[in-house]
Order: structure tokens, then sequence, then C-alpha cells
């Protein structure tokens, strides 16, 4: 038997391969005094059709459970994260600046860098509608990539604003009806042939392509620019007012994040989103709101393309394997010893192992070596002299036991 | 709309009190030298049917997807481990001893300590037949729960041995074929009326009773309990030959810890299951294995039960959101100066929160309160001098710009 398609198991080196990218998200948001929290992975599907509209539906695991319920698998956190603020709303100060981890769903066919299911962080910051937020919020992302080793030779974060469209539509007397799908149209420019985006825009095709073939021009990006060069990251942002986003619920400044070499998917996007929480709340709550989503699956790809990157991300984990101290038994007649000096090193924090059964002395120093243990401490025939070895240096010496004064070595 | 029935939202303080249980999970485990890893939430429905028979479909969410797979949210890991081990089984040298935190679901009827998600950390030795590795899983999971405060007065092992009563049914001639139903009426003694039991046990009922209310001998369980004794542990166990555990598959030793006050449900479980592997894997691969798991939601009740390891967690999660640093702007024309502070500091690991908007001092210094933070620096009239005041003793002092010789104060 197999797991799923699209599902992935994470033996014991994609598992800490996938926690050294969660603590690193973690310890960046932190920084930035975000709080963590966390939604349940199964929601009613009518959350995510009330947001994203019935077509949804297609791309969900969605089922309906034995009480009747309409549910699904959670695609993404925005809905949730709404529900839980609208239902909460008065207990916080605002602003809040939340973020969390966890896995999300979606049933669709398997590409490269797309399986059925990835783990996310997401960062959300709600009741704060100037711009420092925004500003605040793409730092953020951008350190959380920087924490990792990533330079703006590796990255880039391209910055647009959905409102210089929504401007654009208003100017040329557009109706609001219609701008969804205009703007769909422009956020595939360049990815779909010229003359299929030429045909969705009819008559604003000319003046749709010539901005964004010469940029065009927002006092608000240039703001915001401004404010990422006094936090020193504006080389890692550039303007490119093609970026739309295909989710119709962003209001203001929009962002995708990329590797230079152009080769994957958007490692991370968001934007603002300042009606969302008033229309899933059914206006109960109102909120301006900014947030991002960067997945495991992409950035992972991603930390295997640049070497440093990578080769930071295996030294880590492998000195977080390493244990502290393992214990070879070379007399049987020793072990009740051996075992409660174990049992009061793992008391003081050491992280220890030994063997379970009797074994071979030169295939316990090898299962030593193997677990990283920075002592081997062996209990044999000098008891209770020990013989200690340190496994980086060779070092050898002889210890009275019990060792009790050892503190942690980490 | 709200989250649906049994399933929970972590805000902010009840997700620093699951980070606190899987924490104390995580580091125990690895003290032992368990490694972790984890396996994906949905998985075929098949996995589960083999394991524990068609019966076990009743109790899931599962549902057939797009694909017309039958599939269903994991109700345990055990199946899942099965199936990664068998399919790995020669990557990896024996005895294994892994861990792994995550999500459980199963369709039920809300009770307390019973909802429809739980988190548990389930750990398991795989590869190793010998009693040394039962003693070893056992040792784990009462340090783990040591971790939070709780002790012998607290908690309690109880210890069954399957073996016990197979070889008592052997002995009475019972054909295998009834040993499962058998065992599953010893399990409830106790928790039914006597005379079902009685009724289920048939002539085997009186030297059933009288074997559970004299203890019953078992030369193994005797020496196990000699085992924990040597790590000094072994007054959180007690021999209790009644436990049987309902599921079929355990062969060996088994365990349940409950609260000494016998209020709640066990808050851990395992045992031996020495040929699960070979029947999920359809005998490709043979192999000793045992575990346990332990639930978030009863572990949670039992520290709300026990003042002083409540509050041993309550401290530990007000200090783990503590911030460093709060910057003041008392002068919006010293924003610029302060957010270039702000960076360097939070790029050299200081948690750092400021105001995103202008806003009163008195307030700033409250929220640098509310948030924890060791020190509130403030940029005003004196800049290029910083007003700087230590929260904690309330000591006033000034200090010229930059303030980069600071280090991480954690």
């Amino acid at each position: 038997m197999q797991s799923l398609p699209g599902f992935r198991d994470f033996l014991p080196e994609e598992c800490a391969r996938r926690n050294y990218i969660f603590a690193r998200w973690r310890e960046v948001a932190r920084r930035y005094s975000f709080v963590e929290w966390e939604g349940p992975p199964l929601e009613a599907t009518e959350l995510y059709k009330k947001k994203s509209g019935a077509e949804i539906v297609d791309q969900l695991f969605n089922f309906t459970d034995k009480g009747e319920r309409e549910v699904a698998l959670r695609p993404e956190l925005t809905p949730t994260l709404a529900r839980v603020v609208a239902a909460h709303d008065r207990e916080f100060k605002k602003p809040l600046k939340w973020f969390s981890i966890g896995q999300f769903f979606r049933y669709e066919k398997q590409q490269r860098g797309r399986l059925r299911e990835h783990f996310q962080l997401n960062c959300d910051i709600l009741g704060e509608a100037g711009l420092a937020a925004d500003i605040e919020l793409v730092a953020l992302c951008i350190d959380v990539l920087r924490a990792f080793g990533f330079g703006e030779k590796d990255f880039v974060v391209r910055i647009s604003d959905r409102e210089f469209w929504t401007d654009f539509l208003r100017e040329k007397d557009v109706p609001v009806d219609r701008w969804d799908g205009l703007l769909q149209a422009i956020d595939k420019f360049g990815r779909e042939p010229r003359e299929k985006t030429a045909e969705k825009l009819g008559k604003l095709a000319d003046p749709v392509f010539t901005t964004l073939e010469t940029g065009g021009k927002s006092e608000k990006l240039g703001k915001f620019v401004d404010g990422l060069r006094v936090f020193g990251l504006a080389d890692f942002v550039s303007v490119d007012i093609g970026i739309v986003r295909g989710l119709a619920y962003y209001t203001g400044i929009v962002f995708e994040v990329f590797d230079r070499a152009g080769k994957s998917r958007a490692v991370a996007g968001g934007g603002r989103y300042d009606n969302l929480i008033a229309q899933l709340s059914d206006g109960a709550v109102s909120l301006p709101a900014l947030g991002f989503a960067m997945g495991d699956v992409v950035l992972g790809e991603l930390i295997q393309e640049i070497p440093h990157v990578c080769q930071g991300m295996e030294k880590a984990i492998a000195n977080d394997r390493k244990i502290d101290i393992y214990i070879v038994i070379a007399k049987e007649e020793r072990r009740a010893d051996a075992l409660k000096q174990i049992q009061q090193l793992r008391d003081r924090g050491f992280h220890v192992d030994y063997p379970l059964t009797p074994t071979k002395v030169a295939r316990q120093f090898q299962a030593a070596e193997e677990a990283g243990a920075s002592l081997a401490v062996l209990y044999g025939d000098e008891w209770p002299q020990l013989k200690i070895k340190n496994m980086t240096t060779g070092a050898r010496w002889q210890q009275h036991t019990p060792a009790l004064h050892w503190t942690k070595l980490a």
C-alpha cells in the first residue's frame, strides 16, 4: 500500500527539512511580533463558496459527513481567519499581527511543485488601513526568505496595486460588474496568447497593453518602495503593474515572490483584502486586512536550487539531529549502573542513547558515530571508572562515576 | 459561521498551550533519542479496514474522492507507520525509535474529553523483541508526563500483558477464534455489569473473575517493573492484569495511563504489536514493534486540574510570548530612524514591535507592557540620544543611537 497520490510521507530526513522550514518561519514571524494561531483542517464547504464562488468546489477535497454536513479540507486559511476574527472581534486590540503554520489541500492534477497537500506560513495584519502595514508585511515576507540564506540575487518580490487598475477602469467608465473579468484577463497577460487577452479586453486592449508595457505610474507604489528602502529592503522588490492576482477579493497592494531565475511558481503571494471580513461575516465585522501565504513545496525546491542555502539547511539539520551522549555497555553486569546514569542524564536534558540488547562494543561505537553523539561513555571492566571518548576530537580519558556534575553540552 | 462540531479553533492563547504541549513532547522524545517523522492526514480507507475490520468505517471521516478513491481522515498513526516501514524497511538500521506529533480524526458523538479531532504524540520502537524496549518505551511515556510537572501522586501507568491472557486461554483449551471476543469481555470487566461480562465469558467467568480479583502472577510483568525500578520509575506503575486494551492487535505488554484521581479517560495508552506490520504488509515485512499514543485533549484537562502543573504552563507561556524591545515613536520625524533601527535589531534576532501609525506615547508604553517587552526604547526630542526604560525594573536611562552593540537578551 502507498500514500494517496499527491500526499507526502515525511520520513525522518524529510521531516527534519520540514521542521527546519517551520522553525525559520516561526522565528522570523516572532521577531516581527506576530502571534501564532491555528484553525481546523476541516471546515464547512459553504465558507469557501462564500468567498470564492461555487466553482471553487471543483478544486476541493469536499464531502458530506455522517451528520449530512457539507464539509471540505481547507484549501487556504483566509476564510477561517475571517470566521475566527469576526467571532472574537471584541476580545482583541487592533491591529492584530497573526501568523499560522498548517497544512492545506486541493484536489487537482498533479504537476511539478504542485501536490494535493502542502504546508503554508500565513501572516496577516488586521485592523490597520495604512500603507505602513503593507510595508511591515512585505518586509516580514522578505526577511523570512533571508533567514534561509536567500539574497536579492535569488528572489524578487513583484509588487502591484489593485487600486491602480480599479482607478483605471473607473476612469474608463467600465461598469463595476465587468471589473473581475477584466482584472483576471490583465492578470493573465504574458501567460496566455496576446490575441486571447486582447479579445477578453475588447476596446480596452490598447490602453491596457500600453500601460503594461510602459509600466504605469503609481504614487502609492512609489511610497511603498520608499518605505522598504528605510528598512534597507528596496533591492528585493520590483514594481510590476502586471501582477493582479487571480483572486477577486484583493483591494490594494498585491505581491508575489518569485525566484530571480524565473523557473518556479510563486513561492509566496498576498495583498490587502479590506472588504473580505465584512463580506464573510455578512457585515457583522468590518476590518481592513492584509496577508500573505508561503508554501513549503515551492520553497523546498528553491532551497535545493541555491547551493549555499541548501548546504545551510543540511548543516543545521545534521547538527539538530545529533545526540549528546551514547552509553556503551561493554559488560552486561554494568547495564543496571548504566541505565541509572542514563535516566539521570536524560532528566537533566541530555539526549542519550544506548543499546537495548547486548551488542558488540565496536557496533556500539559505530551507533554512537551514526547518532552524531558528542561523547561515548563506556561502562566496562574499569567501572566505577568510565572510559570516555570525545567523538569529535577523538580524545579519550577516564572519569569516576557518577558523572553527575556534567551539565548540558548543547 | 462557526467551526464544525468537535473541531477547535486555536486562538493565540490556546495555540500557545498547544505549542507548550508539543514542545515538551518533542523535547523528551529527543532526550530518548527518538527521531521525528510524520505521515499524511488522509489515507486509503482500506488501510484502516485491514487493521481494524470493516466496523471501523462507522467511526471515520471517510468519503469517496473525485478520483473515485475511498479515503479517510486518519483516526490513528499505527497503520501509516506500518505502511511506511514496510515500504522503506531496508533503508533503516534497526531498532528504529520514531516519534510523531500530528492531528487525528474520528466521527463520533461528542462527549467530555472527546472531540472529533485531537493531537497525539506517537512513539514507537521497531525491530526489537526484548523486554528492554518495552521498559524504554514506558520510561519515555512516564518522563513525558514528568516534564509537565506531574508526579507519582498525579498519574499511574497501569501495566498488563496480553500474553498472560492468551496463555490463560490456551491453557483452558479455548479455540483461537474465540480469543478476541473473550479478551474484549475481560477488557470491559468493571466497566459493564458483572452479569453481562459473566454471560460473555460463559464457563470461563469463574476462573477469570478469580484471576482478576487476586491479581494473577506474571514473571514477565515482575521483570518489567524491576526494569523500571532501575530507572527510578517503579513508583509510577502498577500491575493491573485487567488492562487488556480493546484493540485486537496487541501481542505482549500493554499499558494505559490514568490520573490517580481516576476522573479522566486514559491520557495515554499503548503496547506491543509484534504481528501487525506483517499483517498490514501482507507478510512482506515482519518486525516486532511497540508504541504508545498520548492525546492533547485529556492531557490538557489533566494539566488544568493540578494547580502547580497548570501554573508551570501558564508561566512558561507568558515568558515565551514576551518580546524583547518595543520601540516608542514619540516624534513622527524620527520614524524613519526608528524603522532603520528596528530592522537591524530584528536582523540580529530580537523580537521587536512598534506602532504602525502615529500613536500617543502613553498608549505606546501600554502596548509595550502588554507585549511583555523587556525594554521600551523611545525615539523623540532627545534623538540621537534614546530614552530607554527597563520594563521589568522600571529603571530608565539614555543611550546614544545607534545601539548596535546590543546583543540578544533572551
